[in-house]
């Protein structure tokens, strides 16, 4: 079995085995206090071209969503995200069990615009009951999207500057931020990033590392005793180094990109492969994620040597499905399924 | 100006208020612990035809709600719910504040269907990452619905009979049960709902009390320690008897169902009127709130006299308003409306 | 039977009833954007000689208490209080639902100091390790304490300078203020209260009201959005001008003041004949609370006439008991009482 | 510098990254689905000698804490603790997060005992307002304690019949639990412990792994949905795997134990040291954390070279501090330590 079907189905990217080897008997302070940490910390600061952001260090993605949506939001605020956003399906409600509600959007390709953030907030405003309704808070994107699609330059610039217009701070999630960056269809880097939102984060889990998110918090105000939050929300890794070893590794002579370009490119020449034999793509994403229309029993076929995502029913022939590339895959596991499909 | 706008614009009705006046020296203990209280409950086991509920009597409907629902969820479930359900809308995330999502079903008038909550089940169950969605815990239902609409029996049935299968205890917020009961489109008495649902509530607030719900727990697996989940909640008034005077009141040879017949009956004339006169209607309630669609300009004509809820923007020139009548309405100003109406 | 047990067996001052009937039929807006709660404000501005404090009404003490709590904490903070505190021990928890810890200082006689905030404040930010442990964010007390004692204006001053250096808004449970104000061993007034508190509730339901606490918000920094914590919360009552009505007239000519002064004159008169007959006290209380040490045999002989609350077993044969007055003590019932004391 | 401050300085057993290194780039399922998750499944449950057991893997024991606490307790509940327990104390508030109170038993020694247990719940359920207060749910113990002692064999089956008679679930911490059960004070096995708890967690983090807890749910009743409960609380890491391959080694020929006597048996010489040199223990410990009491003088002296942990102030001119070993403690680092006491 050929696994496409997540991001994360390897380990790690061998150099940090190594690096993790290397270290295994250094003593060091715990939580996150010792020399690695401190070394990741400034290769992410000068790539973000800011000294002045605070960087740290978590386990998981849905850790890292909850513990930064509840450090910023007040009790009575939620937090603005597309209707397909990870936070409002696939989190088993954490963000709700820090007492917060998820205000959806409707979206078609996993993107939000600044014209919907300010009609909801203009909505919410002009409504003569908004104290008996959720106020929003702040506003929550992903970068690429659950679809893999990705924001423009000036959509996100816009998006922020809506923000701030409402007062309300923009988190980025970038679970998958370097596919995100590396993809043929950007025009951001992470300076950019780290310029046009509040806090965004770091993803490693799906980018080369065991585990791991770095969250960049960029605005003054949301820096204040974050790290009792982490603590409060279990993502304080006792021997944090871990995590700084890992972002250390990924970010050193640009790894964390050069691996994050791999699973691009393949994921490209996928892609290539499903539009040449005329499948039609339920998005049209330019990242590491595929997301093919094809026949029922052509998946049927595929999936004797091929694991992949079921994304949903199209008609009573034909599914759409996710097929994911990463750091991890093998150019000629690309290259056989693309033959396997040319011969469907 | 004459006050259309909500069912609670007054105080109580005055036989209540007698009441209070009457005992207001008695010596009682406090916290539902009291005579008036235990008469209370005994008149709406009676019309429950059910000796084995129990019957508790809290503050106000959001209260209630939130006490409710974070008492019969675990903590990773959800409540199902119209995505105009009060709970999802006008409650200020009251229910993610005990740490649950609302799970929305789109609704076109306030209804939702038991082909919908068994749709959106087995979407979860079926979903081979269920454990990464939050789990369907329980339905919340009103009725009538904020829209003013009414369940048949045999839709209530029917829901009642889904939820059974799914393991779900289903919830009826009767903030505005009196006005439902007794509309000429119901076929349903109070022993219905107490045996087709779990848990609901028989309003007070809206129809001729002070304030006060009476919550009535039919499932016995719901019953333990709800005390402490309304002491928790902030639900459970010190001098508690006052809630239970006032549902003895209203339980006292039919009071609670006259008045609302008479928010009814008044409802009915002014939707006459407003057919009549050709507007369309929102929804085609047959409860005390009514819900036309009037010429903006009309609105104007009429809001130098009447207040009446704004609900929302139909076209460039048309509103749909929401007109409501309750227990305290006096037939004179209903007429005068009415005339206004026929002038415009 | 004639009941001691508590401050609030019965209904409410005379004229309040009056009033809820004389304004019974007034159509108002709901939710406290009514004139009576307007006049309200206005008296208790007045009182605190301060325009620019805000005032909420919400309708019990728990709800208040995690309301205002909830409202000022940031997520990782907690709530310093004596361990006697009603927060942290008769709320059922209601303040650890918001998701905040009681940190509990030993307490005595219901107070804590000045000295005993800047330990456990000293503690906790000079330990290495602070980041694990809960933040203290603001410190409850009570006036009077749940022991019927009084904090004495310096102290009150030096809780308050403290609270400053730290950083930690002061918050006052003033549940059964008025009985703490007209103390005769008070040096307290309400204008003091407001000077050396940044929040605080002047308490209704002990005093006079069915029910009802208003809290007088001092300190600007933890006005804002309020109303939508008090919606959140379940507090906010949507014939909201109950709330305004009766301390608009608790407030009309002193009335609050004048039945406190009764209760506490009465209360004076039992502590007399308790310290007469030889009981020590378990607390030395001059307000509306007494706690006298009692031969088990004595209390046997009260119980069959009186009702008094049990406090805490002394020793073999004697237990200390709660004995409280309110604004409706009738005169010749502690009279009654003392003779029965005497005679035992 | 030398560390003996915590018993996490250093990375992870060799065979652990070993095997991590061996299995990185296998393909496998993610959320500890895997085929090393079930190996180590099953040595688990062998070694507790239950095949009904049900195994979880967490990240860290705040997370494990929490997620397992507040899948027990009902809203209402609190988990009894000694007041020196770790979530009572060091996890920012993690319990009260998920609503939960805290409710300490004072504790001499970080042991609790069953007539405690039994006196709280009486205490609860005696109390005539036992329903405004928190009410107890279950009871949280960790072996070894925070202070390195030890539950005996009876003393663990005295707590296990308490709280089965009050119907309390009983939680074992088990962050340092290879210590506890290899040490020469010990009379349990891990089969003891799992017969005589609910639940309870084999910890990783603290006993050769890189991170990591392993849950053993006993009890039925609690096993349902706990991965809903993982997902939610941010716990379930998405490559699961490398939590099963790290317990598949740590319980491969003994591992576990083999190096968690390793621990305990340099900790037993440091012990001697002390004692030989005339420091008093702040509490008698026979496991990898030592608490001696020195004069301040002398920990001037070995601070220079040495890592410990501050424990408190015993008076002018003496504190107790702690020491730890590890899995991973050089035989040749104690040796020298003690050397170098001797010297003092």
């Amino acid at each position: 079995m050929i696994r496409f079907q997540c991001d994360y189905a390897e380990g790690a990217h061998p150099s940090i085995l190594k690096k993790l080897e290397e270290t295994n008997f250094d003593q060091t302070a715990g939580y996150g206090m010792d020399p690695y940490c401190d070394s990741a910390r400034e290769r992410i600061k000068k790539l973000c071209n800011n000294e002045n952001v605070d960087v740290h260090f978590l386990v998981g993605g849905t850790q890292t969503n909850f513990t930064v949506i509840s450090s910023v939001l007040r009790p009575y605020q939620g937090v603005i995200a597309a209707h397909t956003g990870h936070i409002n399906v696939h989190e088993t409600g954490a963000v709700e069990a820090t007492g917060h509600k998820v205000l959806p959007i409707l979206s078609e390709d996993g993107k939000i615009t600044a014209a919907q953030v300010r009609e909801m907030c203009n909505a919410h405003w002009d409504d003569a009951d908004h104290e008996h309704m959720v106020q929003p808070g702040m506003v929550y994107i992903s970068y690429p999207t659950e679809n893999g699609t990705l924001y423009q330059k000036e959509e996100l610039q816009a998006l922020y500057d809506t923000c701030r217009e409402f007062g309300l701070p923009l988190f980025l999630d970038g679970a998958r931020l370097g596919y995100g960056l590396m993809s043929e269809a950007s025009d951001l880097a992470l300076e950019d990033i780290a310029k046009l939102t509040d806090v965004f984060y770091i993803g490693g889990t799906k980018v080369g590392a065991l585990f791991g998110e770095a969250v960049v918090i960029t605005k003054p105000e949301l820096k204040r005793d974050f790290r009792y939050m982490i603590k409060r929300g279990g993502g304080m890794l006792a021997k944090g180094r871990l995590l700084g070893i890992q972002f250390d590794i990924l970010f050193t002579e640009g790894l964390y990109f050069e691996i994050s370009k791999h699973a691009d490119d393949l994921a490209m020449r996928l892609k290539e492969a499903f539009v040449k034999k005329g499948y039609p793509l339920r998005y049209d994403s330019y990242t590491n994620q595929q997301f093919p229309i094809l026949p029922d029993e052509h998946l049927d076929k595929l999936k004797e040597k091929y694991a992949y995502g079921f994304w949903e029913k199209i008609d009573d022939a034909h599914s759409a499905v996710r097929f994911c590339t990463s750091w991890a895959t093998r150019e000629e596991a690309v290259e056989e399924l693309i033959r396997d499909i040319e011969a469907l």
